[in-house]
């Protein structure tokens, strides 16, 4: 048994869990190291206090699986073969009785579920997800060292596009070039779906990238991420295009202030809403409190939104090895819109910037 | 109520169901017209046998939804407001006894389900799922001519895909050529993640694009599609790079030869099966069979896969509307790869290709 699948047996201990049954694709990936898309296949990984876990996976991915580390066992089923009575049977030649059953709540569907209450019927059926966050939420060094390369993509992927900047283009040639560049470079995959929005239409915190030209006095703002290895990265940076007037100043400047105070913030024993009301506090001293609707920034990992969550009412304590996103935005409506969002690694005595694109305002010629 | 809701409301009459709550993002919009990506959020449509219907949806998409054309209630929350309080309301305010619940089993996740088991305690929940793929299923004239854009566009893919086929060239590179070139006339999402494969990577059917180099000789493999207003196309070609060998051309001549055979048998009254085993059978009776590892199509629409699906067993019966892909392949590992795939909408009495680019063998020089 692996750390993590280790400190997951610990809690089941804890809690008199027999049996969990981790069935999201990002947490099967977290502890077997095997990532995949089983589309509406079963994936799953079961997990017990003391005896040997297995994976359950299509077999046209057995390979796939071994070859990513996983040397547990493994049930693998062809599309004609039931996966249920495969697993039933390995439970219960690992345990006698089974009181207490942990699954994914949000993630598992009902029809599996019926089929496991049936299987186990008379036991509880407990939520791991709390636990399965916390657990993601502290990042070992290998993980660390992957997130880094995708944060280092994520700046490339800005410089980029920075360069596509020209009088009349649209959101979406850039956007386009943008990936391109990456695609080059052997990137795959996007952490989200990549936005770059100009003029009135970045001044709308839920805008989408389109037909609309870039013109000089505009800013444009960059919203994207990278996946590397199963882990995302996530930046955000504005820029303007030739001159911007001094309200436009105005709010880069007060963005800007409020995300260098929030990094400057960031270290061990301080708390998510700490970080959050630090940013939070200079935007509506500034006076645009209103135009701030946001949380401050979110962890990410596998997940381009995970644990922890920096809202202004979180008392979660920071502790080494959390990586989260630190972007506040102001978006005055038809005016524009300003959002700089960074990514940090807590270290032991204060934050690793990720993303290391200037965030000083930047004017495109 | 619309019609498409009628549908669903008279299924529910015949099998006593008091109210169908619909969740996943393709049905609501299917019902509602209003497509959205909810994330972690709750989205649904309650029906009814008689009573209005209702949506649920977070409070910043409510104007989105009217917008979309939804002109019955809307139930919408805040983040910090609890929908399933107003959806019991509601409910109450329109069913007085609940006995059967019909919900999406395949969807829905667990945390949900425990909450509506306890709203209406003593209800059986039964799926709505398979009447729901049957509605989708057949198609209405507004949305093929919404799928026939989505083709043109598909087409338009290939071919700037067969432009920037060049020795050296990677299949990353090529394929982020083709997507720059549909992001450039607007297009913001692919059906799925496209497919450029070359040389022996192609002669495996999950197959990923990489950096590997065209060379002359090489099969070059495209399987892509694009999402117009909600509807996805679906289309793949392989082309030869320079001249191919014997083996290669007849490995291409036969995949042609079943999928032209297979679209020629696609009438109304047919079934599925009669079409997978009409090119089974030429795939097998050129010594190919077991190359053939996959089913000869799916249906397509709002999801890249849904009804029908074209396998060798299925016994349903082909109907006008109906829209399925029809893609044979051959896979020969270390040799090559080849699969040429079509969209077809079923006629009155036969059957409308909605993919044009040409299958003829193009060697590109």
């Amino acid at each position: 048994m692996n750390t993590r699948i280790q400190k997951l047996s610990t809690w089941m201990k804890e809690n008199d869990v027999q049996v969990c049954f981790v069935s999201s694709p990002e947490n099967v990936f977290y502890f077997s190291g095997f990532l995949s898309d089983p589309h509406e296949r079963l994936l799953g990984l079961a997990v017990f206090q003391d005896e040997e876990p297995f994976l359950v996976c299509p077999a046209l991915d057995k390979t796939d699986a071994k070859n990513a580390g996983w040397s547990n066992e493994i049930i693998s089923y062809s599309d004609i073969e039931n996966p249920w009575e495969m697993i039933h049977k390995s439970i219960n030649s690992r345990v006698k009785k089974v009181e207490n059953v942990a699954i994914e709540k949000e993630h598992m569907n009902v029809e599996r579920f019926e089929i496991l209450t049936q299987m186990f019927s008379g036991a509880n059926f407990i939520s791991a997800e709390e636990k399965l966050r916390k657990l993601r939420m502290i990042k070992d060094e290998k993980e660390l060292s992957i997130i880094r390369e995708a944060c280092a993509l994520a700046d490339f992927a800005i410089e980029a596009g920075c360069a596509e900047i020209k009088e009349g283009k649209t959101e979406l040639e850039v956007l386009a070039a943008v990936e391109y560049a990456l695609k080059k470079k052997g990137v795959r995959e996007m952490s989200f779906s990549t936005m770059v929005l100009t003029g009135t239409n970045a001044a709308s915190p839920h805008g989408n990238p389109g037909l609309t030209r870039i013109k000089k006095g505009d800013f444009v703002l960059f919203d994207l991420g990278v996946v590397v290895d199963g882990y995302c990265s996530d930046i955000t940076r504005t820029v303007a295009y030739g001159d911007i007037n001094e309200k436009q100043k105005e709010i880069y400047d007060t963005v800007l202030k409020a995300q260098l105070a929030a990094v400057e913030a960031s270290k061990p024993g301080a708390t998510c809403a700490d970080i959050d009301l630090t940013a939070r506090k200079i935007i509506a001293d500034a006076g645009y409190g209103e135009y701030f609707p946001h949380r401050l920034g979110h962890g990410l990992g596998i997940s381009v939104h995970e644990y922890p969550s920096l809202t202004e009412t979180n008392p979660l304590i920071l502790e080494e090895g959390m990586v989260y996103t630190i972007e506040p935005g102001i978006y005055v409506p038809e005016i524009a819109g300003v959002r700089i969002e960074d990514d940090l690694a807590i270290t032991k005595d204060g934050a690793e910037i990720l993303t290391k694109f200037p965030k000083e305002l930047q004017i495109i010629r």
